[in-house]
Formats: structure tokens, sequence, C-alpha cells
């Protein structure tokens, strides 16, 4: 049985990824929340439910039974051999090369991104996005960055996702289209449409319905907000 | 044809994952060194060569014939479906899965080693490392991390590399071991034991021979040194 252990659905834009991957995929599993406390302090809650079952003492993690497997992309790889028939993958080998190089790209990179515009999927922040805009030129390049990507596999792959059908690489990006929300980013409208698209997929939707009904206030996950 | 486009020798960490891997493996390749000068202007000679073959303007990139693979890990996953019977990945599915997520681990962990210890093969900068031995608690515990993956995974598979045999995991955690030696940090005898086995890879020693031949000295990579 396949169980996958995440953080807050609000804030882990990490756990987002195999959440939405598997259930939009029809993969069956079960799902343990361990709820964030604190990352710094190994003796947080977090972290001692988390290292019981993953040595690195991160989220996400799934469990295949008793045996771990940790971090978002090595899940993605896990659960589409495992599944050989969902074709979370392109099927087409250069699509597929393709598709793992901007996952890759996700996984490392876009730091600006994600260090100004951390995922708060409850918390509409458009004015403290207008300033980052303004003022974060590594967040604008960023942005260009995900846009002109986007634009050129939708063009070539004809949509509705990035590689056609739905892959591991709009699980990878769906965070980044929470964060675009969130933060009010101005896109062109080749990309908002595609932001939402993504939003209209079950899985999405599931996870932000889920996300709005935590209601969890964690201030470290919160450089921009007082209180909920 | 398959073709590398790599950074510095001496400096490109995520440049030498998959020359290692590809070199010792036997997986037929020429190199192309694109030259540091500048990462942060667009207009720099580096940015505008990397930019013509990969849109995330970054090295490594893989050219098959014209087809580009970027990021390290995604060339990784490319060149083992290509060449399956070189078994880049653990044979065994478990074990597969195990090395993917220590992979993943280093692809977008590991930030503090990673910062305070840039890979700098030529610089023995053990005063450096014994400085940031004491005033980074976050450098100690990802070294920490890395002693405790590394002393499982040689007693699970018994050596002499993680997975037994020669695989991506041990082309991944090269470049560590590269920073370990430079820094002269500080390791228990079995993980410096590991270190030693990696440096007298061929493909390792291979690389470091041609890092030292450079001879070259990039400002911006250099946080320590004044000059060679």
């Amino acid at each position: 049985m396949l169980t996958l252990a995440i953080g807050n659905k609000n804030y882990s834009s990490w756990s987002m990824r195999p959440w939405v991957l598997m259930k939009q995929a029809g993969v069956p599993f079960e799902e343990r929340k361990v709820r964030f406390d604190n990352f710094e302090a190994d003796d947080s809650q977090f972290k001692q439910a988390v290292l019981k079952i993953n040595p690195a003492g991160r989220v996400p993690v799934l469990l295949d039974d008793d045996f771990a497997v940790w971090d978002s992309l090595a899940i993605a790889e896990y659960v589409a051999e495992k599944f050989p028939d969902r074709a979370l993958w392109p099927r087409e080998q250069r699509a597929r090369a393709r598709a793992r190089s901007v996952c890759a790209e996700m996984h490392s990179g876009f730091t600006a991104l994600r260090s100004h515009c951390g995922m708060n999927i409850e918390g509409p922040l458009a004015e403290v996005g207008r300033r980052i805009w303004q003022e974060q030129a590594d967040v604008r390049k960023d942005v260009e960055r995900i846009v002109q990507m986007w634009a050129e596999l939708l063009a070539q792959h004809r949509g509705p996702m990035l590689f056609g059908e739905f892959s591991v690489a709009d699980a990878f990006y769906a965070p980044v289209c929470m964060r675009f929300r969130t933060y009010a980013l101005p896109l062109p409208a080749e990309a908002e449409a595609y932001v939402e698209r993504v939003c209209a997929l079950p899985a999405v939707k599931a996870w932000v319905a889920d996300a709005l009904q935590e209601q969890d206030f964690v201030p470290f996950d919160e450089p921009y907000r007082k209180s909920r």
C-alpha cells in the first residue's frame, strides 16, 4: 500500500507535486499529514515525525509498505515505474527527456520566485506581489523564463497541458500556478490560461479545497501576514 | 552523436556529474567547454553561448545531435535510458528508487555546504575549511547527513561504491568529495575511505587532471582566494 506523507497543504509546494500527480493519475494512496511547526530545531514535532520515516528529514515521503522514497522527483520516477500504464512521463523519448529537464529545472532553480513568493494558497497577497514585482528583478527573470518555457511547450504539444496530456511536468508547475495566483503576478494571456487549466484539474481543486480548510497559521511560513 | 557542454572543470560541480557518469560508464561523447565569465549579465559570453543551446541558460547541456537535454539529473536519466546495458541506475527497483532519492536530495539540498564550500579543485583551502567548520553549524549538519547516508548505503550494498557498483549516485556525490578534499573537512575514516575510492575512479582522476591544467582564475567563483 502507498502512503504519502506531506506537510501543510496551504504551504508545502514540495508536497503538492506528488500528491497532485498521483491523485490526478488515479494512483491509489493514503495521505498522512505532518503539520509544520518548526524546521530549525531537530526536536520539532515535524522533524521528529519525519525523521522516523526519512533520514533527510523532509516531506514529501512516499511509503510503499515500509519502504521510503523521498524527494518529489524520486517519488515521481518511482510511481511512473510502478504504474507504467498511467504514462506519467510522456511516452515519446525526446518529450520525456524535455519533461525531465523542465522538472529538474524547477527542482533546483527559480530560487528568487520561491523565496520571495512562498506558496500560500489561502493568502491573497496581491499587494505584496505588486511590490515584489517592482523591486525584485530576479523574480521577474524567473517568471519570464517560466512563461517562455510554457509557451514553447504548449505550442509544440498543442496543450492543454505542457506535454499535451497531463504529466509529471504539470504536477511540478502546479505550485508555481498557486504562487502566480496568490501574488497576482502579471502574466501574458496564454500563461494565464494555462494557470486556469491547471487550477481546473480535479486533483488541484481537491488540494486547494483542503488547503483552504486547514485554517492553520504557521508563522515561519508567513513573511508577509501577521495573522489569518 | 553526444556532445556535453560543460563549464570550468575547476569550479563546475554541476558539469562534473554527467561528465564523470558518462566517462566512467564508457558512454562516448564529445566535450564542449564554455568558460565561465559572468552569470549575472545576460550579455556575458558564457550566457550567450549557453542560451543558444539551452533556454535555461545553464550548463551542463547534453546535445544528442541537435536535441538538447539540460540539467544534470535529466541528463543522467536520458543517458541511462539510451544505454540500458551500462546499468547507470541500480537494477533492483528499490535500490534504484533509493539512488534517485539521494541524487534528488543532492540536487535540491545541501545548500549550506554548497554555498560555503564551492567546488574549487585546485585550491587547497584547508584554513578556510577549518573556519567554516567552526562557524557554520549548517555546514556541519549537511556533512553529518552525507556521512550518515554514505555509511548506510555502503553497509547495505557492501561497497565499494554507494550502491555496490558505480552508479549515478557516485557521480552525483563526486563533487562533494572534491569539496571535502579542498576544504579538508573532518570525516570519519569510513567516509574518508569512500572519498579516496571516488578520487581513484579513472573518470574522476581525468576530470581532476583537466581541472588542474585549466589554470583559470574566475573571480566570482573565488570567495576566498585573491589570486592563484
